[in-house]
């Protein structure tokens, strides 16, 4: 790792930079579908949210579940478990140097699996489309890890 | 992206180095408000964590679900959902290079806009404050994100 | 924080490197133990992870909440709560050139109360021992957070 701070200018820092940008604003995309789905659904969270019902009942009734609404919720909240990570160990990876190609290799499959684990979750396609593309994920982050480990151990 | 390297010493760097920790700061506060409500209001998510109460019967009684709890909750996860984002793409914003006083006026925008979403979902305030607090910290992202991707793109 | 470009081929760095991957693949390890979970107790959260009972009404039935699997899930969504700011904070408290042996005590300290949360938590441990490792990494993180905003304030 003697040569980290070349690689903060290299092509590989700028690949993760790259790839973590477009995965990042994929996740973020998730809010807008979560409020997109709450207002053409009309399921809210907060009785403060329903101001466009009239009267106190009728809001009451908008304060509630949809197992849409819960279901980009979880596909949300899969993106933080497993995109977070990757964009930590990432940042990590790409410091320690490995080769371009390979570096592409990991970001472009993690970034795509993320793609179709997306779609799979919000259009519920059948098993195991969106176990494998979890499974994928998980690998990459997994196989970048131990990169990191095995190049820059230091307990 | 040529004098990244010079970046990280940079006032730029400085600056997102200060906003991050504020507005992170500000996200792990919201832990300790959920302790705050749930040992005042007694409300838990564990059997275990009742163990001021003396009867088993007491105890069980205390694991349920509040709606105060449930509003800072959500709030915390909305914060997951958007200041990590927002790190990790200022992050790379600052890298780039741009002008302190565009940088500044990303992250002070985005941070105020965060303190006063807090604010609006812990108070219930009316809507569209939440709404308008979310959407300016969310388009902070996305500006930045562009700066990101037109500067540095390597796909 | 002048000679912070030194800072990223420090044994510093190195030791935040290995203390932050490893601690993230412990949060990822929280997906798997989920799955494990699911998968032993059959319990489901979406309707097409339920193909391997035979009739609609029996896949209906693995759509469930169980206990055990909820837990998981709390600590898993504790950990995002509490390793992604000790990721982002550690990041630039490594940065801002601290001892080396002061900044171990940190980075173990905080990684070792993560694990002891985890099996406090998914064991059930009696209280205090999982709020003491919660509070334990939040006070980790807070000093790191303390040394950033006083080494290299900029706002």
């Amino acid at each position: 790792m003697a040569e980290t701070v070349h690689m903060i200018d290299s092509e590989v820092f700028l690949a993760f930079s790259t790839y973590a940008t477009i995965v990042i604003l994929k996740m973020m995309l998730m809010s807008l579908m979560t409020s997109y789905f709450r207002l053409t659904k009309q399921v809210f969270s907060n009785l403060e949210d329903t101001n466009l019902a009239k009267t106190t009942e009728d809001r009451k009734k908008l304060v509630r579940v949809d197992p849409d609404v819960e279901r980009v919720r979880r596909c949300h909240l899969n993106d933080l478990e497993n995109i977070v990570p990757f964009v930590v160990i990432g940042l990590l990876y790409a410091l320690t140097g490995p080769d371009l190609s390979m570096a592409l290799l990991h970001f472009r499959v993690f970034v795509g699996s993320r793609f179709i684990h997306t779609v799979a979750y919000v259009m519920a396609l059948p098993q195991p489309t969106r176990a494998l593309a979890f499974g994928v994920g998980l690998f990459i982050s997994f196989s970048m890890a131990y990169r990191v480990l095995t190049t820059a151990l230091f307990l």
